[in-house]
């Protein structure tokens, strides 16, 4: 599939609804970039992953990384575009000023990653490793970690991992057995093994610079003894350049479902060489950085999946021809009616067209407060978006990524089983986006982080900064005749939101499995009325526009008319998760270990 | 993965629930066929499953199909296992006396095929396609095709295929091309190319017989100029040997997302000599023979799914250890608790198993109306099977596939990110699982069937047949406190079944549309109120075992703990889809085809 950015949608939540330029101008690192800035990387962006990106996508997919004797090679034609990617300033573009990077905002960062990953989800992992190092080394290192590494990591010249995952941990990283043992010279012995490293091996730059976390000798059990240590692929000489090959081996990588162009390796590491960062014991926490930088990344995977399959689905739902319009030949000349006539095929593409433009409002939304977080200057406005990220953030990650699942499988459906082939893209779609509800944390750890640690852990105090938004939205416009229609329900979801978390920490308080039994259902309830609010949100600003003088009808027409299928169609579902969670633990709960079986 | 075979759960459903025996007593065809021939048959197949075919599940799907030359080569072992079980009388086990079949009932068949696809979906397909052909053979072909062609495919020495799709057709047979120019002796000149020809071409058999779609010279347009022809292969000599190749050839397979041991086949009919099945331009009629027996098979690919995911899920729920339940630690001699203590796994184990099961019990229920309408002599009681199975068949090709496929997605996220890698064969049962959405009518293909044609077109009856099975039940039971929380929610649900099509059925009237917006939410709907039935009609046997001298209490227990789960967490997806019908047509339907932009 040929993907095409869609340019006028991002303009629209960028300009439109969420007013980056004013945004920007509240953070005074940002004051100087205007809409014309913004344009430009966005159309330079589009072209790249429209031309050298998207013919790469079924290519790599088909051709898959080539594992052979430790050494790790990328499909044909990835070095060559990682290569043009760097040096048309992709990967500096949020990166310090100070260490080559342009200074840019997340905001417009996460923009060019949602076009470059839906052009190519696997190429977009390796620079998106590379982020989430980047991020980590320049709140936590040192000065001389940070001269050594992060030019070298902006530019793109040398690239970065996040090991983690050991065979027996991955979701409870407190069970980790790799150890770091102090050398003589301050550095330390990294010894074990890391699975799932992606982009942890490979042939498109000079050094790899992994982040590891590893247990002290002597360190306390669990997530309170873990430690965080930069361990570079090739070992770096006191003039900044490569030295010696470190003791890091790949040992071999995954034969995955999908996103087969990026390389998942298994990592030795052989009493490699590393070096601290931050405080000893305090790794998991410095890791947060690297984590939510990765979980935004991972929510527009979702997002991705959710537009590659509108655009697959829209194009051949107008070409396909099947069977006549059950209330008449739509196009009688023709031997049948194009398949976007008939109502299950709508039902679909609006609903993959309601998830990607719903999620895409998202991701830009908290990327605004991401923003903030990191350039802010106003401890108040630093402290409330802090705040708005960390409850949007596991919403969006679980929730995108699950819609986009469900999108990419509306995708290959709209094919028939043309779908279930390799040749439309579809297919590929569901496997490269099957990964996205697991990797940075599943679903399940998303709905636990979202109910337990951040709506409860505050006393309902995160949730309610943001139904205050929404209270604010619904009240400004309920004697609204063309938005009533929209804000009636959602100020009844709203309060329902609430109630519902009230409901969810009482039974907390008598059975601490509540917030197990009920987060997945919490964080699907509370995605739907997120989006819900957005949905809101377009809807007013393009009956705003259409009152205005405007040549582009259909467009506006179009966003209102989306805005009422998600309220009619997928509002719906949050009925089925109230009556789960009121349903209680008992049915979940009462089944002993040992009556399971078959 | 290796797969089990759940005998026990098999037996119960055969034996407790259906008592399969009894049923059989009502059909002189059956009447001697027993208990102990059901269990021989049952662990026969489980057996060869278990030993043979679930080893080769792996294997297929990593070496898959190789095409060269315009032949088809079947990846490593699955000839020999075709050849075994061939001779172990799989092949032939509903086949007609007649014809060297051993004439059992087809809802034996439907066991053994939920044994042998859940071991091998791939391998079961090669068998499966020849059943459809061996049916349509049975019912259409004259004397001297069945002399000719059935002994051969009942033994299995040749098999059989579906010729429908072409690459402009699939779901709007329609508008096929393939063209049938009558010959001086009678046969007929095929001519015409067909896609997604499942066992199109192979190595497992001496000859192929192609059941093809086909218009004859100046047939009538659409539907009613399609006649039904043999394309054999090889021709057939006067003496029922082997004789010259027939003018059918595969051009290509297909690279596919699962079922990769599957040969796809594209095949080029270039004057290919056929043979006329039934009447000229009834052909359609003649081939829904063929597709009642292929949808039950595929609902029975969802059964498999679900049942692979539940048991794969399980096992490893019951040994991965990671975090503590929140509760307090189970397990504390461990570094961490089984993920089965944690909700969400167990909720996601609890979803598989109960769709398994329930599944299972629909599979095996629709397959007794099966039994009647094949070999009944009442003709009452053949008129009213024959009206179920309509019913029925439609709703469970549906529901079965779309829940075995959210199935086997739960079995990869019980596994993390282990899930998204090969080893453990959960990634594979995703992309195994996916095409039975698609192939046999799409679920928005059998939603219709089952509004339109079946409910609807039958003003109600076919549902009023099986809405008093249900009500019966729950006036049986209402004043029964155990069975007081099944049956009160089903008789609500039962009701608002009737409600709702009666709902349906005047929008409809107003605008022809509206079946086909409300058909996909409709046969939802239908599908849980109708596993619902048969859970609460499991837990009424659990009820009265666990009432009498059992040693196998956990077994019952569990069958009443999966009903009541069943009950509280997946029956509240109702809500959302009769929210969804009331929600009308509008929002699906008023965005303009050129609204509909990216």
């Amino acid at each position: 599939m040929q993907y095409t950015a869609p340019i006028r949608d991002i303009k629209f939540v960028m300009h439109e609804l969420l007013k980056f330029e004013e945004h920007y101008k509240t953070i005074p690192a940002f004051a100087e970039v205007d809409k014309d800035t913004l344009d430009s990387f966005v159309e330079a962006g589009a072209d790249f992953a429209q031309n050298e990106l998207s013919p790469l996508n079924r290519t790599g997919d088909e051709e898959g990384c080539r594992f052979e004797n430790g050494n790790v090679y990328t499909p044909t034609g990835f070095k060559e575009a990682y290569k043009q990617y760097c040096e048309l300033g992709f990967t500096s573009l949020c990166g310090d000023v100070e260490y080559d990077g342009q200074g840019m905002p997340i905001s417009l960062g996460s923009i060019i990653n949602e076009i470059v990953g839906s052009a190519n989800w696997s190429f977009s992992m390796y620079p998106g490793l590379s982020e989430g190092a980047i991020r980590t080394i320049e709140h936590h290192g040192n000065d001389e970690q940070k001269s050594t590494y992060l030019s070298k990591l902006i530019t793109g010249e040398w690239t970065g991992t996040m090991c983690l995952t050991e065979a027996h941990a991955g979701s409870d990283l407190g069970i980790i057995r790799t150890k770091a043992e102090p050398n003589d010279d301050g550095s330390f012995a990294i010894t074990g093994q890391k699975i799932f490293i992606s982009a942890g091996e490979h042939d498109m730059a000079d050094n790899i610079v992994h982040i590891v976390l590893a247990r002290l000798p002597n360190a306390p059990q669990g997530t309170k003894g873990i430690s965080l240590f930069i361990v570079p692929k090739f070992n770096i000489n006191a003039d900044g350049s490569i030295g010696e090959r470190n003791a890091v081996t790949c040992g071999s990588i995954e034969h995955k479902m999908g996103i087969k162009a990026s390389a998942t390796a298994v990592l030795n590491f052989d009493k490699a060489k590393g070096f601290l960062i931050g405080t000893e014991n305090k790794g998991l926490n410095c890791m947060f950085t690297f984590m939510n930088t990765a979980r935004i990344g991972t929510a527009i995977q979702g997002l991705t999946a959710s537009e590659v399959a509108f655009q697959g689905g829209l194009s051949y739902a107008k070409e396909r021809l099947a069977m006549r319009a059950l209330s008449g030949a739509k196009v009688p000349e023709q031997v049948a009616d194009p398949i976007i006539v008939h109502p299950a095929v709508r039902n679909m593409i609006l609903t993959t067209k309601a998830f990607a433009e719903g999620g895409r409002a998202l991701v830009y939304y908290l990327s605004q407060f991401a923003d903030v977080v990191a350039k802010g200057e106003d401890p108040a406005q630093v402290a409330y978006a802090d705040q708005m990220l960390s409850l949007l953030t596991p919403i969006a990650k679980a929730f995108l990524t699950e819609t986009g699942y469900e999108s990419a499988n509306h995708g290959v459906q709209v094919y028939g089983g043309h779908g279930f082939i390799r040749e439309w893209g579809m297919e590929q779609n569901v496997r490269d986006t099957r990964i996205a509800c697991l990797y940075e944390g599943t679903t399940e750890i998303q709905s636990l982080d979202l109910l337990g640690r951040k709506v409860l852990g505050s006393q309902g105090k995160m949730l309610a900064n943001f139904t205050k938004v929404i209270h604010k939205l619904c009240e400004e416009h309920k004697d609204n005749d063309e938005m009533g229609q929209f804000v009636r329900p959602l100020a009844r979801l709203n309060k329902d939101w609430s109630d519902l978390t009230a409901r969810i920490g009482m039974q907390s308080v008598e059975n601490p499995d509540a917030v197990g039994a009920n987060a997945v259902d919490y964080m699907y309830f509370s995605g739907y009325v997120t989006l819900a609010y957005l949905w809101a949100k377009m809807a007013l600003v393009a009956q705003q526009a259409l009152k205005g003088d405007t040549t582009e009808a259909k467009f506006y027409n179009a966003k209102i008319k989306t805005a009422q299928f998600y309220f009619a169609k997928l509002l719906p579902r949050t009925l089925t998760y109230v009556k789960r969670i009121d349903s209680g633990l008992e049915p979940l709960m009462s089944m002993e270990v040992d009556e399971f079986v078959f």
